[in-house]
Formats: C-alpha cells, structure tokens, sequence
C-alpha cells in the first residue's frame, strides 16, 4: 500500500513497464532529460555505489535499478519530493538498495562517504535564479528549474566531493551552460571524457548536452554520435529515441 | 607566368573552379579541414580585414577569397609554403588583397596591426611534438601536422593578439583537444559562441570540430546540426559535405 495525494499521478514509466512512478504535474514530473540521463550514464551491472544529486522524485534512481543491481542513494533537498521519492522506492519493491536522502548538498551530508561513489548522476535546475516576482506561484517547480537552492558550482563541487578518484559524474544540461559545466568540470578535476549532443531533429542546434566526467581522470574528449529525437518532419520519435525513451 | 616545381601540382580548388592552387603530396597539400573551416568561417561580405594563422600554401586565403571584398593576410612560418602560397596568389590574380607574411607566430609581428582583425582564422598543427627519430623523413609535413613550431596555446594568444574586441576567430582541430582549446579561449577572453561536430558518418563519433569564439563575447554556446561527410554505408559523401566540399 502506496498512498497517493490528490494532485499526484501514478505512472508507468516508458522505459521499463514493470517500473511505476508517483508524480504531480503541480510539483515535480520527471521529463525526457532524466531519461536521457539515465541512459547515457555507465553503470557497474554487479555492485557499486551510486548517488544521485537533485534527485526529485527519485526518477533517474528507478530509471537506473534495472540496469546496475548496485547501491543508488538519492539526495533531494525538498522535503515533498524526497518523500514522494521514498514512496516511489517502496512502490517500486526497490527499498533493499536504492535510499533517500533529505538534504542540501550544499551542506556537508554526514550520511554520505565522501569520494566514496562509483557514479555520481545529477540532473539540475538549469535556469538562473528568476526574479522575485516570478516564482511565487509555484516553489516546487521553481526550485526544481531555477538556480534558487543551489548553483552549477555548487552541484559539480557536490560530484566531485563524493565521487571516488577514478569514478565517473554523469551530467544532463543546455548547450548554453556548455562552458561553464567544462570550466567547472576542470577546476574541480573531474576531467570530460564522453559528450553527446541531443538535437529536436536534423538540421537544428541541439538543445541538450550529456557529459560524463571521470574524478582526476587524463584528458581525452569523445563526441559521440548525435542523437536526434523527432524525425526531419517532427511528426515522430526516431527509432534511436523510441528506443531510449520506451526501452527497447 | 607562375613557377611551378618539379615535387609540385597544380589543382582546382573543388569548391569553386575558377580558383587553381599549387601543391606538394612532399611538402603541403591542403585538407578538407581547411574547406570546412573555411566554409564555417563567418565573414564580412564587403570590406573588413582577415588574418589566417599557419597559412600553409594559402589555402584558406585563396578558399575565403570569393566570398568577401575584405582584405585577407596569411602568415606563414615555414619559407617554402610562405612561397608557394604567393605564387597562388599571383595565380589568382588575387595580388591587389590576399597578401602572405612570412614569420613565426610566437613573435610579435611589426606588420601585423594588433586588436585590430575582423576575423582571425586558424587550422594548426594537430598533433604533440613528436619523438626525434619520427620527425626527420619530411620536415616540411611535421611542421604542418605537429606542434614542433607552435603549441595550441601560440596558436590561440596569437588569434587573441591580432583579433579586434568584438571580432571573431574561427579554429579547427580534433575532438581530443576540445577541452585544451575551450580552456585557453576562456584564459585569452575568447568566448566561445559556436561550435559544429564533424562526423565520419552517421552512428561514428566526431572526428573533427570547428569552434567560432568572439573576442570579449558573451557567454553562450550554440551546437550546430551535426555534419556528416559520408553516407551510412561510406560509399560516397553526403549531400550537405558535397554542398561544402563541390561549392554547390
């Protein structure tokens, strides 16, 4: 028995029928980002430790079960959300190895090891800090989106604190933060090894970046194959994201 | 009249017949980097002046030449390319606003204005510094292909050098040496504002990139639609690398 409040949904999620998820238009639904994270990301199949930063509703830590029989700990700092990712845990049967933590990682978290993970994932706000007067409507959404609670340092700084030398940081974001999330990146030794390129369709400037970073790793980039998500006449998913987005 | 060596050829350049250029399989022949980066290269269409680094035989002088009335000067370290490079020129009869320098990038040039070129270009070596035994079978092709003259960082505070503020600099290299080359435009205030991955074909990673930074710009990256230079099954190449490589 899950409980599900009134403005909350359960959800199948495309990638993986067996695996349902608790969400709320009017406070956090995962989007096709989280997916394409969850993706992208390598993961240890047999064991390892995995963290999950900004981890809203817990999306990339069920996103990701099916793929590592790993430890996934996931850190939200709102506390509806870290409790509607609690019950998705539960939903899911999953609470023998995949956690939740309630905190701000811009603090120092007592309950994580410090550069301990094999993987660190985190999908976060990609907007800056809106104006006063923009985000009184709806706070669970703002903070999800806008740099209100933490800034893009303050997420990569929060990867590189808990990753272990040699462990890998995955990152989703805009193309227009490109340079500051590889500034960053560097200044924090987390050394860019992976990069993909997400385009609506063919002949548009992409609109999504992936990164994978390696912990102190030596240099030496690869741009992987692009990924286009609607065909030329938008109409459609291309097959490369039918099969990301519905697991086949 | 134009002299042409025995070691020597002369070709049409294939994106626009009525231009010739002279080469050497032993000493310089250009690449289809140097028509990407030509063909990617923002450039005033009237007037305007334009500086290319490591100019070779002038090719990216002569390949930008029909598409501006702007002034365009080629530096070039080595003597012998510095030479044939005029005689391309002269062949074009481009002599009233092409004009070739003959000097090393890592000296202030006293007939180089600095901050003061609309656009600067740039196709430098690629490779590190190889070992002695490997360099001695062809000097000239080890000058052109290896950072023996000139690093990265040369290349990229020579563009800053002469490029005006608000002006724009245009590189190509390999995807390897993305983050070297992203990390130094940041430490010379070139900001990055373009960038297009070149791929072999579709489902193969970037082989090639060509990056447009704007001198004192604003941050804000733009990924442009990827480019593809052979169809899938490798046969022949793509209908936009034809575009490019054919001027069609």
């Amino acid at each position: 028995m899950v409980t599900l409040y009134d403005d909350e949904r359960l959800d199948y999620l495309m990638t993986n029928e067996r695996l349902k998820i608790i969400q709320s238009p009017t406070i956090f639904s995962y989007s096709l980002d989280a997916v394409l994270l969850a993706h992208f990301t390598y993961l240890p199949i047999k064991k390892g430790h995995i963290l999950d930063l900004c981890s809203g509703n817990g999306v990339i830590p069920l996103l990701i079960s099916d793929r590592t029989a790993g430890k996934i700990t996931g850190l939200e700092i709102q506390e509806r959300l870290y409790e509607m990712a609690n019950r998705n845990i539960k939903l899911n049967e999953l609470t023998d190895r995949v956690f939740m933590l309630h905190g701000d990682l811009r603090e120092r978290q007592a309950d994580l090891q410090q550069s301990y993970y094999d993987v660190v994932t985190c999908n976060p706000p990609y907007f800056p800090t809106p104006k006063e007067t923009e985000h009184n409507h709806n706070k669970h959404l703002t903070i999800a989106r806008h740099e209100v609670m933490c800034t893009l340092e303050d997420c990569i700084k929060s990867c590189k604190l808990y990753v272990r030398p040699g462990g890998k940081v995955s990152l989703v974001h805009r193309p227009e933060r490109l340079m500051d999330i590889l500034t960053l990146c560097r200044a924090f030794r987390l050394e860019p090894k992976r990069m993909r390129f997400v385009y609506p369709k063919a002949g548009k400037e992409a609109n999504t970046i992936l990164i994978e970073a390696v912990r102190d790793g030596k240099a030496g980039l690869k741009i992987e194959t692009p990924l286009y998500i609607y065909q030329a006449d938008g109409s459609a998913y291309t097959e490369q994201a039918r099969r990301i987005i519905y697991g086949i």
